[in-house]
């Protein structure tokens, strides 16, 4: 069937039997596609026949669809001529595990953070009232990105919009990326459990809704009776409280139900949530057995299914050292945001349920609740990605930092974030937390240097950033680098042609550059391990007599540390040559680590080609 | 009677006489001081009876409070030992317009942004429970903090956490900083009209509860008794839908009412969230008339009162801009989080309903919300205080810039804002946003340049951001100054000595050092108007001459222009002499804006001093 499929029209002339079909093969494309490329797999399968629906009952690219982090958009991207390049997902130049507008006028924005679904569409609709159109916004969340205060926001101001064309579909699978938390799951549990899903009483509802009502006094009768009936299935609720009407929960796994249910919000006009209910992983049974492996996974054989066990890496690591550090203080409190097993703090909740908390979507509140631990004498260790980080400036800065709290921020995922794309990259942090006063940085590279700066960080005072890359530590001879605490270094025997200031993964290609060009250059490298503020009485020395100094940074340029370092020499007036390359002006799309250094020219090769240029150059006579 | 109080101790004896005195004169001294000093009026007048209460209930400093946004706590100052000092309210080295546990130990948080308190105090709540304190945690939040998502997050995440002992106090007074907006206005609207006030039922329950209830069958019995009285009062709402149990409404401004309350949450331990209705300005009647004018106020005379038509200033300046461009471009659209008279847009709104919205103090919706109306073609303008955008950091990146789109933030209230303090400078705007893709920040000094830099931000590409300072701009001779749209200089005749260069409100001081240092120094001054990305076509012949460069920052130095200057120098191979004169490692307390300059060596003396003592070293010969 999916062959036949090169838009939605396609899909909407398809019998039920035929739709069947189509998910049954859609489900084998993602999860063939999936353990090839790696990406988010349970998700993906829970929703393909919501999908299916939703484009049969509205009309995309005309009415618009949001996907809340859009991570859940395989089955939208088959069915609307990305059937053909679904090989390429995640892979460079391929299509994105993301909506993205560039890729097709099916993808209204581009998402990956979660909880601005909704005020996109909001946006979206009012946009659309404004130009005269009828066209309808379609903002497809997940329950756990209910727990985000975005939502809230959103559906708040949604009551002042009651006017729009505007559908919310909660896309409840009772999980966010792991074990759902808080009020709104319990909220919503309750929902599922005591109501039972729509069914036929509501048919009889949307067959009265399809008679016209304007003008005559019998449409005036017939619309009390509409309303009568409006009451029968739709109770008083959460949303309804807030201001939106509200229909369900509808089983959002069976096509026909939840078409029939749509169709009437969109014949009702204006703003509706409607609550769906789907199974998280539906169609490859280790999937729905443990939906958490399934969330993000990497590649891996569909006979045998992902592991439960996760490999040595950074986060893994960093899991390890909270819990040994618990044991022996308790004053540790670990806070999550809804990243339990993505921060390796699985076996921690095990362990410490009694000092642990998952807070859900929700980092700005993540760190404002630190912020009242801290100011009680506990030790918060709030564990995010960097780019999720990218939410709690305000917060680091008002309930952390004004206070003069302590807290560690434990940032997983730093540097480029290779098969995700531009959403995921973790490659703002230092220049965001750096500005704050008494903000430290520490960038480990290896994990004996993560254990190292998280003692650092979690007896500091002040706020501590620990910021670690995605995956393993790289491997490669460290045994002539003098360490301490704040960087470690390799200098040439004699006065160094360049030395390379750096941090982070990215050291074994400055390390590589350096070994590239040694037969006709001496190149020092100093790899940061404290990268702000900058340990200069340690680094200066170093730096001082290189006629090249060259920061390599995998991160952005403005407010980095090549900046920083360059404007200190400068006001220092050490007139030192420097060069900095860094991420400037783009965003990092997908692909592997190793295309996406080559293209950002941060791999080892293009950074020898441009030492070697810089000091030949420089100094002509010795080219 | 208020003379009498030094601390909460003293107001526990007192009787419900003695406590509508004290109640009246805490209301005088509110009254009198900030018509001298400025602050927050409404709020305070409101929340008087509600404080006396809180703390005759509650044992402070044990129990803590927190207030949110914390604008509301002068009468918990003026009886926490602060009465004295009360005069020197919002004056350098005076007490601040906010909490401060510097202050006092009474004072549990420094705040000042919206919506944290919550979250600090269940991190509090948390803490007690884990060290076995059976403290209590007290969060006062207004109303207008109930549109914010991270009171959302920590509501929801309170539902995981109900052993605590953590009373939310929720003040309604129907306002926020002016009228309330959004589903949860409604909502409290409407339990407001449709319930009516606890009363005599109430006490029935309170005496039941008082019954000790452990171990015997007739305690059992009891409790029964008591579990269903706590239905009579206690009906399904929106917050218990969200896992808090609720009880309200009740009269915030009667003492006696609101402590029989507050005593029975107390006693029945677990979270509660408790719905006083209080009246803002009370006590005060232009205040009760117009509280939108007396949110924040600067000194007014107490028999005139404060006058509802606004001076001149950038902020009206910005409001009348807008409203001839909307007339002229049906595409623009007016955004703002809850402060329509504080960022100017109160005409805009009056004349153009229908393309504007106040998404209420949500600053994170408000900028996802631009991003959808953005997507559809709309020429949206967010107008919001600095040090407030510094919750949407991500949203600029992950909702607008990502996305290739075109927003205009139009930031009020940069730099240095004088008495408010710490919590709301303005000073990290321009490292914040400059490392986004496709950002331009346009710093206008003028009322002039801000119609210019607005004009250019609507109609660029990307995100534009307009950042201002607060008030009106500086007068002084520009006559001998030539300028771009992207900068504006003043060179002396032969080759300048120095050049600062600068821009914002803070050039006034620059031009005050140069003329200072004329009869011996020649120095040129550049201002920047677009600050990022650098005009560096235009700067750089004007400064590449100078023996120093001086850069004059009234902003942070990490990340901002200073360095990013200086970094660009250094790595073009130009070695100029430089100097960066930021903000560096250091909140900004209150004081007055000259107090403060003078503090941060920002002052025109000091700067003088400081290009002297450069080029004295130098240049000895020219001493």
């Amino acid at each position: 069937m999916l062959e036949n499929v090169n838009s939605p029209e396609d899909i909407k002339r398809m019998t039920y039997d035929e739709l069947e079909l189509l998910a049954a093969e859609i489900r084998r494309t993602i999860i063939d596609t999936v353990s090839k490329n790696g990406g988010h797999l349970a998700s993906n399968l829970g929703i393909v026949e919501a999908t299916l629906a939703i484009h049969r009952v509205f009309d995309a690219p005309r009415d618009k669809i949001i996907f809340d982090v859009s991570h859940q958009s395989y089955a939208h991207k088959l069915i609307t001529g990305r059937r053909d390049r679904f090989g390429t997902l995640r892979c460079l130049g391929g299509i994105s595990g993301f909506t993205n507008p560039a890729e097709s006028e099916y993808d209204t924005v581009i998402a990956g953070h979660s909880g601005s679904s909704i005020s996109a569409a909001l946006g979206i609709a009012e946009a659309a009232r404004i130009t005269g159109s009828d066209a309808y916004s379609i903002a497809v969340v997940g329950d756990g990105s209910f727990t985000n205060g975005m939502i809230y926001e959103a559906i708040n101001n949604c009551a002042d919009h009651r006017d729009l064309n505007l559908i919310i579909i909660l896309n409840d699978n009772e999980m966010s990326i792991s074990e759902n938390v808080g009020g709104i799951s319990r909220y919503l549990s309750g929902v599922r459990t005591s109501r039972g899903y729509l069914s036929l009483k509501h048919t009889l509802d949307k067959f009265l809704m399809k008679i016209p009502v304007v003008g005559t006094p019998i449409a005036r009768a017939l619309k009390w009776l509409k309303d009568s009936f409006k009451h029968i299935f739709i109770s008083d609720t959460l949303f309804e409280n807030l201001g939106i009407p509200y229909v369900g929960p509808v089983e959002g796994n069976d096509i026909k139900k939840l078409e029939a249910v749509l169709e009437e919000a969109k014949l009702r006009r204006g703003v509706w949530l409607v609550h769906i209910v789907t199974k998280k992983g539906l169609g490859y049974e280790d999937a729905e057995n443990h939906p958490e492996r399934y969330h993000s996974t990497g590649c891996f054989d569909p006979a045998v299914g992902v592991s439960g066990t996760q490999e040595e890496c950074f986060t893994s690591k960093f899991g390890e050292f909270l819990c040994m550090r618990a044991l022996e203080d308790r004053s540790i409190y670990a806070v999550t945001s809804a990243m339990r097993d993505g921060t390796g703090l699985d076996r921690y909740a095990e362990l410490f349920p009694n000092r642990y908390t998952d807070v859900g979507i929700a980092e700005e509140h993540a760190v404002a609740f630190c912020g009242g631990l801290a100011v009680s004498g506990m030790n918060p260790v709030c564990a995010l990605y960097s780019t999720f980080s990218q939410r709690v400036f305000d917060q680091v800065f008002h309930d952390i930092a004004l206070d003069g709290s302590h807290i560690t921020l434990a940032l997983d995922h730093c540097g480029i974030v290779p098969n995700d794309g531009a959403t995921h990259q973790g490659i703002y942090d230092v220049s965001l937390f750096s500005p704050i006063p008494g903000v430290t940085v520490y960038s480990p590279e290896t994990y004996e240097e993560l254990n190292k700066t998280l003692s650092l960080a979690i007896y500091n005072s002040g706020v501590a950033v620990v910021r670690y890359p995605k995956g393993k530590e790289t491997v490669y001879d460290r045994s002539s680098f003098s360490s301490s605490d704040s960087l470690s270094y390799r200098m040439p025997r004699c006065a160094p042609d360049a030395v390379i200031v750096t941090y982070g993964a990215i050291t074994s290609e400055a390390v590589a550059a350096a070994d590239m060009l040694a037969p006709k250059y001496n190149v020092g490298i100093v790899k940061l391990i404290r990268v702000s503020p900058l340990p200069e009485d340690e680094l200066f020395p170093l730096i001082s007599g290189a006629k090249l100094i060259y920061v390599l940074e995998e991160g952005v340029l403005r407010g980095g540390i090549g900046e920083a370092l360059a404007s200190k020499l400068s006001c220092m007036g050490i007139h030192s040559r420097v060069v900095i390359r860094a991420i400037d002006g783009v965003f990092v799309t997908h692909g592997t680590r190793e295309e996406l250094l080559h293209r950002l020219a941060l791999d080892s090769k293009s950074v020898a080609t441009e030492i070697g240029n810089e000091l030949g150059r420089s100094c002509p006579t010795s080219a």
